[in-house]
């Protein structure tokens, strides 16, 4: 489905934008006390088909292992609504999309735009839903940050928080590893300055060479080890060449080249700056428990053990932070090996956590999930 | 100086390559029986200017604050050899050197080289210098591979090695940074299929995302964090824009903007794909202790507690299988959070440990370092 808001939408950076499409999927039924809602915040590459397979690649939502009937966010319970981000390519407004202005695509006359901005755009989307109060809000990487940030900025639009593999501050190292990204698209002349739609083409290597950046670290080497080590691709020896001799390599041009049938390079340039901009304890003085100060929000910090580009230490600001602002927190770091994408995977004691934190808070907020209540 | 051998080199590929130039520099005095040798290995980009100023740059040598009269690796008492490395662009046969076959640049025409290879090279000009046994082999992260090759495959070449930040077997996570460069570069239609130097071209963009993904490797993120956090570049506020905001994006810039001057984008190719193939064990039926029995050699390990690209526990495979083998081996984890790059800097508990283990194998050897001696 799609929201489309005539009123512009102000932004961080003091510009506005409008009209505004939102395009997002929604899984479960409302309760008559509209009490049941739980939004699903997708991450720098995610979008709204977090259960439904995508339309390009045919594959399973993203979090179709932990979305649905009988699962751990169970759709026979919740209202779950997952949105595509501002910024994004899959019918939200973005740098794709028709700038009224102009009558042609925004590209680079997109406005930059926030995790903020982002948040700000969702909560439209829960007026028009007719939703005062999610009973849960979930997300992990970037959409752990639009957790963290409808809390802080909304807190009474939301029950309980559950920030997975996230931060609060972005580091040095992870706006670096963005400006690689950032770079290898804008190095491709493919890209003509940003102008690519209105030329035909599309920066296809340079997408895909910040993909490849990327993927690196969603991962743990631990992980890469498991999977790849040393092992050759469909060879016994090595090839004394550049072909990809291991199936690293070959798994790696693979992330490559599916991201660049899937994604907008614009929309990759506009959201990893959103993540870089993204600074909760800045916005606040300083001070990331200003941020929750006098919090009702319950909030669920996970982390995991191996992920190195939002490392543990993340996760505990956020939590020590809670604490002195007297909020509502548990902490569960999971065990895996698995690296950044854990979150993504079918992790039991992921699932366990989730699952028993949404039960003991819909206990707590006294949410009648029978199938009659709906 | 360059040493000119008309007789080709034998590649582990099959391959021979020839004639073949070493471009090397030397500092102190052979002493008169020949056994006051240090071999200086230098890494992915570095080459012989480990002690003068770099040509292009300007820059003091890359081990200038090791190397000299009365330091570390002082040649008041050493003669030290250090030597582009095979496949390299500072005057050693590389891939833009001319091919004699065709009288053009050899390019791609370049055989795929090994780690291997270019420590037999180097053991040419060894015999060339009329050095039976260098007293001391020593390099961090390439350096400490080529150091570990020339330990395992001419055990009477060497005294004593030190490997520094460095692994016997290149890891996935390794290889998968390499071709992330790797792609970067031929992604650049500068690059022109690896012709660049015949079209009058050259893919700096390319090069230089290559660089920009594989600098951040070479630092910690508590480095990076130290150094420059959020800080932003010349501005008060964020700019809402892909201007470098932060510091770090625009040191990274700078980083890939310079490295493009002084580094050949096909030597890039080439030596990234020899540190790939790098496979110690893997040559020695799948245990490093074999590359090591009997070895006369004596070794000093050495890791950093933040280096992620060659973390502690590759030292520590490189050690097991060293005392496996009952070599003599001593290791030391110096702690230091500045990562990767921490072997090239002016780390007090690196340089105190090189040079107590270059003092007291000195003495072992029976070293006469006096003046008269030389």
């Amino acid at each position: 489905m799609v929201l489309c808001a005539d009123e512009p939408l102000p932004l961080d950076s003091g510009a506005r934008i409008g009209p505004v499409e939102v395009a997002y999927h929604t899984y479960g039924t409302l309760n008559a006390d509209r009490s049941n809602a739980v939004l699903v915040c997708h991450a720098l590459t995610g979008d709204q088909y977090a259960v439904l397979p995508h339309p390009v690649t045919g594959k399973p939502g993203w979090w179709a292992n932990l979305i649905g009937p009988g699962k751990v966010v169970d759709t026979d319970a919740y209202f779950v609504i997952c949105a595509n981000v501002l910024g994004g390519c899959m019918g939200t407004t973005g740098p794709k999309s028709e700038n009224p202005a102009t009558g042609r695509p925004y590209m680079l006359d997109f406005p930059v735009i926030t995790i903020g901005d982002m948040v700000r755009l969702h909560v439209r989307l829960l007026d028009h839903l007719g939703i005062d109060r999610v009973f849960a809000a979930i997300g992990g990487s970037m959409g752990g940050m639009q957790v963290l940030q409808l809390a802080s900025a909304f807190p009474e639009r939301v029950f309980c928080a559950l920030p997975i593999a996230a931060c609060a501050r972005y580091s040095a190292q992870n706006i670096a590893f963005d400006e690689v990204g950032r770079q290898a698209i804008m190095a491709d002349p493919e890209w003509c300055g940003g102008e690519y739609l209105l030329e035909d083409r599309v920066p296809h290597k340079g997408l895909a060479v910040a993909r490849m950046a990327a993927h690196i670290t969603y991962l743990s080497e631990a992980a890469l080890t498991r999977k790849f080590g040393r092992k050759l691709q469909a060879r016994e020896k090595i090839g004394f060449g550049f072909d990809a001799d291991f199936e690293v390599e070959s798994y790696l041009r693979h992330q490559g080249s599916t991201f660049v049938e899937r994604f907008d390079a614009n929309s990759y340039l506009y959201i990893t700056r959103a993540m870089d901009y993204f600074d909760l304890p800045g916005e606040h003085g300083g001070n990331l428990a200003n941020a929750f100060r006098g919090t009702p929000v319950k909030f669920c910090v996970i982390s995991f053990t191996s992920d190195w580009l939002f490392p543990t230490r993340d996760s505990q600001a956020i939590v020590r932070a809670l604490n002195a602002a007297a909020a509502s927190v548990s902490f569960v770091e999971v065990q895996s090996d698995k690296g950044h994408d854990a979150f993504l995977l079918d992790e039991p004691e992921l699932h366990d956590t989730i699952r028993g934190f949404l039960d003991g808070m819909a206990d707590r907020a006294g949410l009648d999930l029978s199938r009659e209540a709906r």
